[in-house]
């Protein structure tokens, strides 16, 4: 059955609730309101016009309630994925009018006594989006692939890995390649159904899951396997995660994918790096493991005019001599044609077998 | 209290009980036997001189018991860290013994109904030394101490890190500086009795906990911390842990332990890297976060010619200005010596701390 969303994402809607943005514009199932007391009364495109949603934002879960969702969607990812404490009453609440609760976080609110007796009583359910089953350790299977993957990676957490590892999939599959989206976050699974959190995953067994990943990716029979990137290589708290995906997912090409003003991590005082740094560090790790150039670049523009954003986009083209563009504001059709025979054509590269 | 361990190693002692070998060079309590059919009727001197011990090797749990053990130490370190099914028996007749049942595996022996259920009719108690608690995300205080922080990095798994780290604590300890060991592994952690296992630490929290750790020991007031290494950057399925190390511990030097003839990361035909790959891989990353040098190299030399060791540790010196040493086969101290200089006058790097 197809879920109707009610997204809660209090006081954080028109800033930082990437997963509720990202299920929003991408989700395959509809958002009928946000709950958001900062906005209530506008609707999501108003707020977000980029998000080119008429979805009603209202105060509280009663006001949502209207529009008949059937789950409660928690829209916001926070650094470290814990339940901010004011968001129970809302979850208890929701859990007992019958409405499955989606959620994220690294809290795992089905393992919380009173959300698990609530959603009993309520004839409810919880899917903790980021629970992963045991994962295998990494074997080199994905080594023999024949199907071409490409890896998102980038300046930093948040500046659109996912969003155009889906843009890349939806033009390579107007270009007739049946390219397939390979989750590895919550919205991600949240938008496409399936996936693992490989931020959840052991750490000994994270390459192991995103391996398994593209393996069922390509049993699926797809044509292209883009794998969502996670973090960035010099990020202090998430580069694990990246690094997982790096190794794991085995790629024969990345895109890189920055927000090019950004002048540090998320949180921290460590510089982003500079396009080149970010094709040299990747490229010189992958090659340690299994060789894979930088194919492209996707920029994150968003705040600048179209003639800043063209500038930033020339800039990277003239220091990377690689296609770039901003694949929301200008689309994905003209980075993908140019970057898919680098990726398409490519032979397999076989290196680390297991012996 | 402390233990008298009886360790099971069933058919891998001669060769790659990593953790019983580890425990019986350097741990704190008494091995009072070691249960290995194929080695029954020898000493631990016998098999392996090396770990100059005269502990028995007996055939079976009944035959260990004449050497009154208080605890069952599970003595390899299986790939994916799971319970090979004929050790069950022996698991739980220890328990109905009463013995302590001590395990480093990925499986939590203690989430066992059956172990649970023996544990308890026994009277006895398992210790999950892999088990470990929730950690924080890394949040960059670790950049705010004084003191010097080494990390132990390899060319593969199983080539050294934790015996060198425990080396070059006590040459330094015998210098007078009061170094601390900070195990980060199963074995290390049995040795010390504190620490964390990171690879079994979820991947979004590794760098955190690595970051906890450094943090007790400076707590304690040490004057050089000494982080034990685990994996290897390039190794497919293990690096994620590498690199939650390199960036969570936030070192400012290096040491890289490196098994000289081998070819390729064990298990894998991923070749291992030379010393110049592996020390600009090593810098090049973390120069990217808080930049630290490789300062020396332990060579694990086991197997050679004392010629045929100094001739590879001649050969690691003239090919990076390094100092470098055998610290099993010739002691830790030269090698400590000369690297101590280079560690303990650097002053504190500061760079990435929270915004």
């Amino acid at each position: 059955m197809t879920r109707r969303y009610a997204i809660l994402a209090p006081g954080h809607f028109a800033t930082d609730a990437k997963t509720a943005h990202g299920v929003i514009a991408y989700g395959r199932e509809p958002v009928v309101a946000v709950i958001d007391p900062d906005c209530a009364g506008r609707r999501v495109g108003d707020v977000l016009p980029h998000l080119a949603s008429q979805a009603p934002i209202v105060a509280d879960l009663g006001a949502a309630r209207a529009f008949a969702p059937t789950a409660l969607l928690i829209g916001t990812a926070p650094k470290g994925g814990a339940l901010p404490a004011s968001w129970r009453a809302t979850i208890l609440e929701a859990l007992a009018a019958g409405l499955e609760v989606v959620s994220g976080l690294h809290d795992m609110l089905g393992d919380d006594p009173e959300f698990a007796a609530a959603a009993r009583t309520g004839g409810s359910s919880i899917w903790d989006v980021r629970r992963t089953p045991a994962a295998p350790i990494f074997s080199g299977e994905v080594y023999d692939l024949a199907t071409p993957t490409v890896l998102l990676v980038g300046n930093d957490c948040a500046v659109g890995k996912m969003t155009a590892a889906l843009e890349i999939v939806r033009a390579a599959r107007a270009r007739g390649v049946d390219a397939d989206f390979v989750p590895t976050g919550q919205t991600g699974i949240m938008i496409a159904g399936w996936g693992l959190s490989i931020d959840r995953v052991v750490a000994d067994f994270a390459p192991g899951a995103t391996e398994s990943l593209v393996l069922e990716s390509a049993r699926r029979g797809s044509e292209l396997i883009v794998v969502e990137g996670q973090g960035a290589i010099n990020h202090p708290a998430y580069a694990t995660v990246t690094l997982a995906l790096m190794y794991g997912s085995a790629p024969d090409a990345l895109v890189l994918v920055c927000a090019p003003r950004r002048s540090a991590i998320e949180g921290y005082s460590t510089p982003t790096l500079g396009y080149r740094e970010l094709i040299d560090v990747h490229e010189a790790l992958l090659a340690t493991v299994k060789p894979a150039p930088v194919v492209g670049i996707a920029l994150n523009t968003r705040g600048l005019s179209d003639d800043l954003a063209r500038a930033e986009i020339a800039r990277a083209i003239a220091q990377t001599q690689l296609p770039a563009d901003d694949v929301v504001r200008f689309g994905a059709e003209r980075l993908t044609a140019a970057m898919l025979p680098a990726i398409v054509r490519r032979p397999p590269l076989r290196a680390s077998v297991p012996a």
